[in-house]
Order: C-alpha cells, then sequence, then structure tokens
C-alpha cells in the first residue's frame, strides 16, 4: 500500500432515492478525516459538474447538516443522466477530465449510482489508467430498482421497498372499507427489473397485499391478467393487483403504449396513461365497475420518511468503505454486499469490479416467481424482508422533517 | 339526567381515514366501560348494516386488538355511501331502523363520518324523537377534507395534512435533482374545500413546498395557471404547483373535465385523465419539456404510518366523549372542536347540534387564500400547523406495520 496525496471528488449520478445522501454522508465525512485526502469536493449534478468544474468544497459545510444528510431524501449535490461517450467514438469529456483532475489534483473518484453510473465510473477509472493519471476510483451502488450485478442488493432499495409495503398494505385496507366490488392496480418502478414491484408481496406475506403481481421479468400476458383478475374478483369482489411500469407483452410492447388500441373511453376517446390507469380503464371496461388506478410516481424513491434503518446504515458504511478501500490502495472497484448464511441476516462489504458491474443488469430469478407468473414465491420474501428491517428516525422540526441544507460552497484549488 | 339502559351501536361513514378507527376505538373502549351500555354493537357498513341486522358484538374483540385501532387505517367495520332519503319521500329505512332498534334494545347510536353522514345522523335522530323512542344520537366527526361545519377542524385532516406536506417537502428534492427544467403538478383530494390541498403550503412554509396552490375555493383560470407557470419556470427552472382534485373554472367545468379539449398529445389523441395528468399535459404542449403530474390517490387518507399524534388523540377524544355526553343524556349533537385562543394550541370539545352541521360545508375564508389566488396566508399556516404535530407510533412486526385484526362475531339479541 502507498500511501497517494490529493484531492478527491464525489458525485451522484441516475435517479435519485431516499438514501443516496446516507451514501454522500458516509464519503464525505470519511474522506474529511483521512489526512492524505487534501480536499473534498462534492460535484454538482455528477460528472456534469466535473466537466465544467462545478463542484463544492464539503469542509466548508457545517457537521450537523452532513449528518443530516443520512435521512435528507434525493441527491443534494445534484444528480444527471449523461453518458460518456466511448473513448474511441469522442475522448473529448475524458481529456477534459483529465485536465481537471490535473488541475485541482484530484486523485480519488467516488461516483454513486446505478448501471449507467457505473458505466461512467468504470470507464473514467479505465480511461485514467490508459493515460497513466494515478487516480483511485471507486462505484458506490444506489437504486431503489436493484439490479446492479455482482451485489446481494443496492442501497436505496431497502427503504423504497419498505415504503411500497407498507404503502400497499394501507391502501389494502382503503380499497376494502365498501361491500361492493373494487379492483385497484397499483404501479411501480422498474423497467427492466421487477425487484420493487415484487416488494408488494410483502405486504401479501403480512395478509394485507396484492392478488396479483406481474413483473417485467415475463412478458405480460393481456388475456392471462384479465383472466386472473376475473376469476379473483368474482370470487371475492376485491382484487388489489401489483404491476411493474416496466410490463410489456411478449412482442416488446409495453403496456404503458397500448393505451390508444385497446382501451376508449364511452365516448370512443383513446385511453393514453401510465400502466395502471390503462389496465384500470381496460378492467372498467371489462370486469368492474369501480376500478382505481394509482401510480406510486416519486413518491416510492422519495419517500424518507418510511426509510429502512438496514438500509441507511447499509447506504452509510458502502460510502464509508468506498473510501477507505481507496486510502488502503484499492481502486476500479464497486462496493458491493454478500449475504452471510445463517439463521440471522448479516452482510459483508466485499469489492467487484467495475468492467462486470457497468452495464450488467440484474433480474429476479425464475425460480422466485411462482408458476402462474403472477406472484413471488417464498425465497424472495427470505431475500427482501431483512433488507426492510429497522426504522428510520427522521429529524423533525414543528412536526415537518428537518433535511440537511448545504451551503455549497464552490471549491477552489 | 336520567339513566338509560340499553344496547348502543356504532356506525363508520363515507369515505376512510387513517384515524377514524381510532375514534371507533373511543366510542367501543368508553361504551363497554358503562354498566348502564348493555351491549355494545359495530355496524358492518354504516347505516347499511343496522338495516340488516349484520353487525358485531364488540366485546368479544380482544382488548389489544381494539387499541391496535388507534393506528389502524381506514374503516375497520366497513364503511358505506348511502344517503337516507327524507322520511317524506320514502320511511321504509326509517321504520326498519325503529324495528331493529327495539329488537337489539338499542338505545344509543354513535355515527362516525363527514358531512352526508351527518346528514344521516341528524335523519335518524329527528325520526326517533318524532316517533318516540329513547335514543341518544351523537355524530362523531370525521373528513380528511376538513370541512364540517361548526368544530374547529375534524379528525383525520391532521393526519392527512402531515402525510401532504411531509410528502410535498419529499417531493420537492426530488423535484429538482436534475439542471434541467421541470414542472411537477401535485393532485390532491377536496372535491369543494380545499383544505387539504392547502396543507401543501405546510410544505412551503418549510421552505420546501409548492409554488403555486390552487384551491377548488376559487374558480380555476386556466390562463392564469399558464401564466403563473411559465413566469416561475422562467425565473427558476423548477416550478411545483398543488392543485385541488375538485379545481373547476367559473363555469363550474372541473379540470379533470377539460381532458379532451385541452390537451391533445402528438399525435392528436385526446388526453384523459386526472386533475394533474391534464394540467401535466397541458404544460408539457405549452411550457416545459419535463412535466410530471403526481396524484396522491388513496395514499393521502390512508398512510396511517405518518399519522399526527394530535389528529389521533382527538379522534380518540371524539369518540369518547361522544359515549360520555350520550351516557350523561345528551342527544342530537355532533361532538366538535373549539380552539382556545392563546400561544398554546388548545382545544376543548363542545357539542353542536347536528340540525346545523349536516350538509353545511366550511371552506377556507377567502381572506386565507392569497390576493392572486394562488397561494395560502400565514393565517392558515397558524390554524394548521398545530394540527399536524405529534407522531404516531404504529406498531410494526417484521419492520411492516401490524394493523388490528377484527374477529367480527356477529351481534346476537
Amino acid at each position: 500500500m502507498s500511501e497517494l496525496r490529493g484531492a478527491c471528488i464525489f458525485g451522484q449520478s441516475g435517479g435519485p432515492t431516499s438514501v443516496i445522501n446516507a451514501s454522500a454522508a458516509g464519503v464525505i465525512q470519511e474522506a474529511l478525516k483521512h489526512g492524505c485526502i487534501t480536499k473534498v469536493y462534492g460535484a454538482a449534478h455528477g460528472i456534469k459538474g466535473v466537466l465544467t468544474e462545478n463542484f463544492y468544497d464539503m469542509s466548508q459545510e457545517d457537521a450537523k447538516e452532513l449528518d443530516l444528510l443520512k435521512t435528507t431524501p434525493s441527491s443534494a449535490l445534484g444528480s444527471v443522466r449523461y453518458k460518456l461517450k466511448s473513448e474511441e467514438e469522442d475522448d473529448t469529456d475524458y481529456k477534459r477530465l483529465v485536465e481537471v483532475f490535473k488541475k485541482y489534483d484530484i486523485r480519488y473518484f467516488f461516483y454513486n449510482g446505478g448501471n449507467d453510473s457505473m458505466d461512467t465510473c468504470n470507464k473514467v477509472s479505465k480511461y485514467m489508467q490508459k493515460v497513466g493519471y494515478e487516480c483511485r476510483v471507486m462505484g458506490v451502488p444506489k437504486t431503489i430498482d436493484n439490479d446492479l450485478w455482482g451485489t446481494d442488493h443496492c442501497p436505496g432499495y431497502g427503504s423504497a421497498a419498505k415504503y411500497v409495503a407498507t404503502s400497499t398494505m394501507e391502501i389494502y385496507h382503503d380499497a376494502r372499507v365498501y361491500d361492493t366490488g373494487m379492483v385497484t392496480v397499483l404501479e411501480i418502478m422498474g423497467r427492466n427489473a421487477g425487484w420493487l414491484t415484487a416488494a408488494t408481496a410483502l405486504a401479501a406475506y403480512k395478509g394485507n397485499g396484492p392478488d396479483l403481481i406481474y413483473l417485467p421479468e415475463l412478458p405480460f400476458d393481456m388475456d392471462q391478467f384479465l383472466e386472473d383478475t376475473s376469476r379473483i374478483y368474482k370470487a371475492n369482489g376485491k382484487v388489489i393487483v401489483a404491476v411493474s411500469e416496466g410490463a410489456k407483452d411478449k412482442d416488446g410492447t409495453y403496456v404503458a403504449e397500448m393505451g390508444a388500441n385497446l382501451s376508449k373511453d364511452s365516448f370512443g376517446h383513446a385511453q393514453l396513461g401510465g400502466t395502471a390507469s390503462i389496465l384500470a380503464n381496460i378492467v372498467k371496461n371489462k370486469i368492474a365497475k369501480k376500478v382505481r388506478g394509482i401510480e406510486f410516481s416519486l413518491l416510492q424513491r422519495c419517500a424518507a420518511h418510511v426509510g429502512s434503518l438496514t438500509d441507511i446504515n447499509e447506504a452509510y458504511s458502502a460510502g464509508q468503505a468506498a473510501v477507505r478501500y481507496a486510502v488502503e490502495g484499492k481502486t476500479d472497484f464497486m462496493v458491493a454486499f454478500e449475504r452471510i448464511p445463517g439463521a440471522e441476516y448479516k452482510c459483508e462489504i466485499k469489492l467487484v469490479n467495475l468492467t462486470d458491474v457497468a452495464n450488467t443488469e440484474k433480474k429476479i430469478p425464475r425460480e422466485w416467481i411462482n408458476k402462474e407468473g403472477n406472484g413471488l414465491t417464498d425465497d424472495f420474501i427470505k431475500y427482501a424482508l431483512p433488507l426492510i428491517q429497522g426504522e428510520s428516525v427522521l429529524p423533525l422540526e414543528e412536526g415537518l422533517p428537518r433535511f440537511a441544507k448545504l451551503k455549497k460552497v464552490l471549491g477552489t484549488k
């Protein structure tokens, strides 16, 4: 191990979560402790802030506010969806990065995000190696989609899953107060992987969940959906369906795109909208008079008020570990979690190669989905339940959350 | 005061809230304490359960489960939307009620709900008086809409307001993570009164709220809305708009009905949907590329996980007070809250005549809405802030809510 002196820069990228700032706190608070890290910069809007020299000096922030980051949802530094082109295609950004890194003597690069962000992180890492600029690069995982390869699960998922399961249980109660029939369709985030939609199975495990769950891992079969829904409606009068926003049929057409063809209102107008509202309309035309389509929307990824303490702590330690490992000499890795077998839930931190992680999506194994393709097995419950344990305690002022307020003082050389 | 011996029956009616079961717990636990109340029945689906002799013997329930009602959302006994016809029009239901009351010796009738439910309660009360059947009738207020006349506020409102304000603060953070423009439109419940939509002003008071708030108390002016939104969008790049589901123009046309005329997608298809999605589509066509319409939907009325402790306690004491007053000899009233002037929030319970309450809606006073008609004044904040104080502590099992499970043993004579 050789000591590497220099500044570090940290960026957040991709869709926010309710705990991505806990990872930020982990990185920043840990980095501030190490003498070899001469400056701690926080990039405004991820890689874009690095390219434009738009980053903050995190040592200027109050310690109390940095602590509050642990329970502040969304990306406090600002996020970005910016895909670096391959170096062969266009190396402008890469050259600029080296320029900025040299100018500020940046020797540590920490990047917090999902698949695309790990791709960015990987590209930065490989380019710096190639041009011989010594910089330790570490990815910090984050995504409510839980679809990063090489890790048992991703920070952000546990809290989103806890929110989705809790809200589903509450909706379950609300959706059966009348003695009339009703079908409720819940739309949950996840374009290609159904982890978050599957979290509604935790509500079902508690007896207050959906009757049917459709994940994007399997082709969505409209006839089967209508048959399933109709059968349960006839038997119980109440049906709750959870469906992923990414549900698509065997030809790859998203349900969300089917509106124009399948669903007409009584005036013959086409109904367009999200997956839930389209399915709700179809059910209304074919099965039940009373139907509700509910989209959890942004709420599911920013609801810090019902965060999982396990998730927050893990998000924080992922950030912390990224710094520690980098200081120890590690580079070109993403911090990941490995579950230790045993009755009690325990995860250890490990490192996975950025190359292996970048752009690889982890989906729900087929054997965790029931044979009918409309529910989850116990294996999923065993996997997911530990991740939602413990409750975040949100600091409050006058009965409302007190979120971190950063000064955001621009960094200097 | 004369002691009246006999059974009591309690019913829940109208849209559920996250604390209506706290009132149920208040009524039931108090009623079970009084020797003069010989049986405590809980009607399945409100007045419908009374008419059909479908009610439960609440003494059969476990004490622990009755306690859990305090934090269980929605109507545990089942709710109903059933409007009693006037006696002159059709007295069948009234005669049937007397029959059932006599059969089970029901001498106390407690009814928990909003405007329509208080109308039911009032009609039952007046009929029993008219036919000389001695029965003490008390209304227990409940509504997230907060629009009952004669009371400072309604149980159910504080918790819904806390949920709406908290979620709005979280969405505020989520909606500004990218450095690109974005307009977010939040749709909040309240058909004729804007109390709950106004609760987003509490988020604004904390610096994390909407830029614009449109209540159904004033006619919705589409041009003004577009002008307001466009102005803020140009200045800040980010706009959050809160709008009541009941927003309607000066001719009485709901925004939700305007879809077909005003909003076309790029294929010329008409966009139909809720108020938020319609406004979002219009904004997308005229102002900003990135727009999100978010409907809080059922979540806002069943989110027990972020309940106001003040609200829960008041809901409970409203139920309790209804029983105590009835036992003392009072009848034909609704339990209400009167705020005691002073720096510290304090409410006392009072009684208001059912006749005065039935079908009278209380709206937000014009002077609490700003001159421009797109926001609230400090008077509203002073009014609403105390109602969301204190946090409900939801009993959990395995990280998820443990809601009450009632046995629902059918009542016998």
